[in-house]
């Protein structure tokens, strides 16, 4: 998962990515980068960790220019390396060219192939780089011409953002799994994965981009080009249930209200004979007080998150049980003893913290503890942008929702259903990718990013 | 404002403290510290920052040993440098000493200009360092004595640790303002400002310290020594309001419980007409939680916190209004839009933030705003170990509420009673410091730190 | 400028190649790089600076592996950037492929402006990434194929180290321009840029790699190819002037002894009424050495040279004048006062610090200097690997020797002539390049490595 | 050892120190330390390793201020820790103080034991810091009149810089065991251990300082004043044979001539049968062209110095023999081989290098090495401030002249006498210390600095 943010003909262009990351930080915490384009040359800054680690005076000032695109990487286990930090530049004949991604290219392992039988040297394991080679080998006087030969090619997720020394092009796959949304700061043409980026700079939000549309943005003049015909809608629904910030508009949905609406539903779906209601922060927070509402059960903090963890922790020689989980929790005794408790957590991927959580829940004295979750069983990994483990690792792929409950060692766990949660989305059921949940997916599988760390075996300078 | 840990005779102690300290970082986040004793020597590292930049597996694993302190320090205006960061080490003829201290000595500039006139040396600003010059100064075979010495001739607030070639000791000041816990991991005695830190170590909390109780720990074995006849008790409430995390005891009472209380109080003491009640996150959530359980109102988590913001922020050239606020705090307009809103914060302190914030919710959309505050006014500075701004920079000591509230552009403004908060603590309503409301200093108020600072005009090493 | 070094078939490769780097620190001191090959991955380690400040424990222990490459980089003003650092590392369908080049390939923009319009992509703006791309368009399953098939295309100087994942491949161009020695340690075949390599690793040297030869090694056994019919040698007689460690074999010759002679020569064809030969260090030892021996005049270390000056100088703000020179060299006045000195420099490139060097030895007394050079006016640049300013920056391109003297203040001013120079080298006279002296350049002179820089606009990251 | 600079009343004083601490940076490369006063405030930057390293453009612009001092320390085994960096600085009663200190005071373990059973609290092991005590205990309005109370009681050598917020003192012992010179820049004064830091500045050398003598500095004028009356002059001859730069001039002597006598009398003492005369580069270069003069031999660099080493340096896994000798020295077979060679070094201290010096000229190929030192067998540890090993390390203390030739496996070993070398100083031979080869030490020997190393059992941060 990743964040990309935008700006185009702004004197500030950098800062304002700088600040664009900040807020889009939650999508991404693994390297961060910005880019800029000063009228002679390209200025790239990237690094490992958060934003706030990988940029400071110095390095902002560097970037100089009016023409601005920054990511945010979210920490995968293989390949957390520099060199894949984004934004990827590349000089092309149509001069450099740089580029930023949100999502995943199910065909980005063949089109390497060929293009490498072909002669091409790649940098990167990233499936971005993929779409500047295919534009390299299809070069056209209008850049975004390039792009869309180039993009007609590939298969998958992508909103994605290319600064060129010409023009500033956002673009979004057929399918618009992602969300890109467009506004202007102080006139000029800015792109986000989030409002919440727009909501900071004051930027006013104009609005999403289209399936399959193309947006050259050049000064304040903006142009929309048409990818091919848009094909059937399969936003990615996760965006609402777990990655998106509350406070932003996704596909055209407040993602706070569509999570308060989860959870009521799910209090109706799978009510509890319980004393309260407790929110796994931060996920779960909104389902929890729509299921609180519903069910007119309390709402308590009963689980206090420390906000201070950083990328490293050197854990304890002795064994502290369950030490990963209660240095970012603690359960608040206090409130807890006694009582019969509703948990409310976004979803269940390898089951592993639940039952840390659960344990660490009933240790503080709870009662009983009813597992409730505002999405159906993740059953099967994403392959369009969404960091998720293998099927053999994923619990709801492998065992009943009851041999769950066991495992995290719950006296309840229930599930919001299909069917429930295409309810709370405010859009049509069918236009929304259930591929986690159902195993349908919209455009194949393809190899996958991890074939294509094998095929690239360089190991780059260490991150420091 | 500072946390404290400390651990004797634990194999793992350095790593314990570090731990400690993760749990404790809310009490401060200008530096960091853990010092060990291994036997033969002292081991100390200190840094600026968060315990997570301060430590990795290197630092610590030259913290050798099985005793340690630690400490966090809360960043404040001017003296943020190095050469403050705790512990203190020295050597002295009892051989070598190292303190961490919570709290503030009134007297400290007095005894260090009478102390410097005999002749001695003085490392830092810190009042802490005065207490260890006094020990110098009186040196006894039995180190307890010597501090005991030293205590007698300062007066203010401490809770402090002391560890030493021979023993651990915890110290706390004879009003008890500041919170200090004993425990026991595996066996072991340690010390902790929170229950918090217990938490997380899986400590076992054995009681607080009593009031001007000294106890010195040697292995596994504990001795109490009384300071001098314990005076009357003047806890801090403001630990209770704001500084203690929700899941910690302090002084004997839950903090989220009682922050509820409060909350639920205020409502009573002042309703609003209203369609929600929001909490400024995140020292708010529990008084806004009390509140709209009371009111009937609905509790809406209309503002999000950014949680990534790091220490230094570079600010936009061109201004963005409130922008300092804005990259923390963002408000949810699917939310507040069109809304009648109870906004619940801990405290006003110079009024800036909360106008910002009233602002920013209304630009939201909010129709009204109705500010909350669940603890009386803050008109009198802390000298007694919190950070607060002199008497001409706290809005309340020189403006009416009414004022105030016009200056922060609410619909309305209302504050807790004295009465009213005194109500909603656990003990007697005369067992509480409440200074920074009634001005009422029961040890006087000395020359403060920053007289210190400027008698020491000497600029340490940069930071890194 | 630069120093290679290979090693094949070795468990400890990465750290040879460190210590390989660490002998021909002297070849370039702006970056340094080591790659290696362990089996499974490439792993590469490259930095801005000294061997010294680009290596530690930790990533020479990441760079695992029995086959290893290493590139030390010389400081040139425009295009000093990490991006540009050696080794080169690609991923091609013949596999990952790392490259260490020193000289420079005169026709590199030329073939980089054909590629890049058949849709290759670059990294850097160095000319060794030519070669690397012509061999991924021309994929051949014996990697050397494929290596001498990019050869045939490009024109220049060029001894270049080549390590794919089933071999190392060393060659070297045809006219042989720069040296490139072959040798064995504990039997495994090693390739450096000097002797001086082989000394400190106890490596046995076998031979000077032949012109047009490519040598590949694959464990402990080497085959030799031919890359075309060996043209004319011309070889750089700078290495020796200039280039070369005093206690190197370059070309067969030992580079001291050559400068003995090329002293001694000077003394006869420029004699001079003095009182005592002093060099300029380190550069004129030898040859002063051998000046002095020829006219029978005392040699005295009449400049001491501070060796412990960093790659960057805060400069003065009021001005000390000489300031840059003075830093690095003082005169000794209890040596030079009042005295006649022959002063020995190995060449005069823009005059600047020469005259600042004569006007410090007048400053320090001397009487008079008279300044000799061991080598014949530099009047043409270097297009072959030697990093020289442009012909308008040369002082011997656009003044006459008397000029010269006149412009640095010295009594008299002397040059060792062509025939002079030749005559001490141990080789036909024909079999050497002296295109910086005559302007007769032997494979043309292209575009250089500067057009390139601006064909491409990218900065990447700050060094640090 | 260290060296050590100041200035007083200059707009770029610290700058000046930054430039004669570059010039010093031979005297130590451990740590290095710049203070400066600015009429408010002190700010000190001191770091570990080599002055390039420790600063740069950001940390001299904050050593604001118009008088400095700076120090560079040699780099001893035990103790190499930031906290021992000097300046040392400290805030007393009579204001802030720095000091800068080059020697070793004998007495220093008895007077800091009494000062901290009196109550003193020390931050150093460094005797350095004893004198700052000394002071504070007895303050005097007159900052001159507390320094010299407090030097009536220290004994040893010091050559030492004292910066108040009122002046800048520089003080001598009344044996002189140190150099410390006194001149002018811009007619502003200043001082340094020697004349090679004035001629980089463009100082004007005005004298040396007397023995036990104090010259306070105020703006323009300085004052002088007499300790006590000066005592027999003690001079450190291992200035002239190793310590200091050729290009000085020390205790009224050029140091570079004073190397010539002791290679020429050494010539003389010990002739050899031989074919050419080899120096130990860099110490021995002097002596050996002496000698070379005195016996006809020829002078031959038949060493080559590699000076780009770092601190650390990676051992190799598979033994090199004499590897850390290989690093730095590499032996020139084309001149060596067949000849019998004098090899000069400046002394023999464990007899370890020698010995691998040897046997690499041998495996050059040299016929016969007959090893010739300019100066007497080291048989004492000096107490004085050179950092020389325990006797029981030192080889000539426990060895014979013919024992120790054994041991380095040289053809001949001889030594200059004790009268041949006071015979080549420029003063009275009863001027001279000559402890490290006669064991008379002047002011005896006290405990050291490695008592007091372990009377502070303290490990501060690590270093970076």
């Amino acid at each position: 998962m990743c964040g990309i943010f935008g700006i185009e003909g702004h004197e500030e262009a950098a800062n304002l990515s700088y600040y664009g990351l900040y807020a889009l930080q939650h999508r991404g915490q693994e390297s961060a980068g910005v880019l800029s384009w000063d009228g002679g040359r390209l200025h790239v800054e990237r690094g490992m960790g958060h934003v706030r680690d990988v940029f400071d005076e110095t390095t902002l000032a560097r970037l100089r220019g009016f023409r601005s695109v920054g990511h945010t990487r979210y920490s995968t286990s293989g390949n957390s390396v520099i060199a894949n930090a984004q934004p990827v530049v590349v000089k092309t004949c149509m001069g450099p060219l740089g580029i930023v991604h949100n999502g995943n290219l199910v065909n980005a392992a063949e089109i390497r192939e060929r293009l490498e039988s072909e002669g091409s040297i790649f940098q990167t394991t990233s499936d971005t780089e993929v779409i500047l080679h295919l534009m390299a080998r299809n070069p056209r006087r209008n850049i975004v011409e390039s792009l869309m030969v180039a993009l007609s090619q590939v298969r998958g997720a992508y909103s994605l953002l290319l600064l060129s020394d010409s023009c500033l092009i956002a673009a979004r796959d057929p399918h618009g799994f992602r969300p890109l949304l467009m506004g202007r700061v102080q006139g000029k043409p800015c792109f986000a994965s989030e409002s919440c980026a727009f909501d900071l700079l004051e930027a006013k939000e104009e609005r999403e981009l289209g399936l399959g549309e193309v947006v050259v943005a050049r000064g304040e003049e903006v142009e929309s080009y048409q990818l091919r015909e848009a094909e059937d809608p399969a936003r990615c629904l996760f965006e609402q249930v777990y990655f998106a910030r509350p406070d932003s508009n996704v596909f055209g949905d407040v993602v706070s209200e569509a999570r308060l609406r989860m959870g009521a539903r799910l209090a109706r779906e799978a009510p509890a004979d319980a004393d309260m209601v407790v929110p796994v922060p931060d996920s779960g927070l909104f389902a929890a007080l729509g299921y609180s509402r519903e069910s007119g059960l309390p709402f308590e903090f009963g689980l206090i998150r420390n906000h201070y963890i950083g990328r490293t922790f050197i854990q304890p020689k002795q064994s502290i049980r369950d030490f990963g989980v209660k240095v970012k929790l603690n359960a608040v005794r206090g409130l807890l003893e006694g009582r019969r408790v509703v948990l409310v957590d976004d979803s269940i991927v390898r089951g592993t913290t639940s039952r840390k959580i659960v344990r660490m829940v009933r240790e503080a004295g709870a009662a009983e503890v009813h597992m409730r979750i505002p999405s159906p069983p993740t059953r099967w990994p994403c392959h369009y942008g969404i960091d998720t483990p293998d099927r053999d690792e994923l619990i709801a792929a492998n065992q009943t929702v009851e041999e769950i409950r066991q495992h995290i060692d719950a006296d309840s766990l229930d599930y919001l259903s299909l069917d429930g949660i295409l309810n709370c989305a405010n859009g049509p059921a069918d236009s929304y990718c259930t591929a986690c949940w159902t195993g349908e997916y919209r455009v194949g599988v393809g190899s996958g990013g991890r074939d294509q760390e094998e095929m690239f075996p360089i190991r780059m300078e260490s991150e420091d």
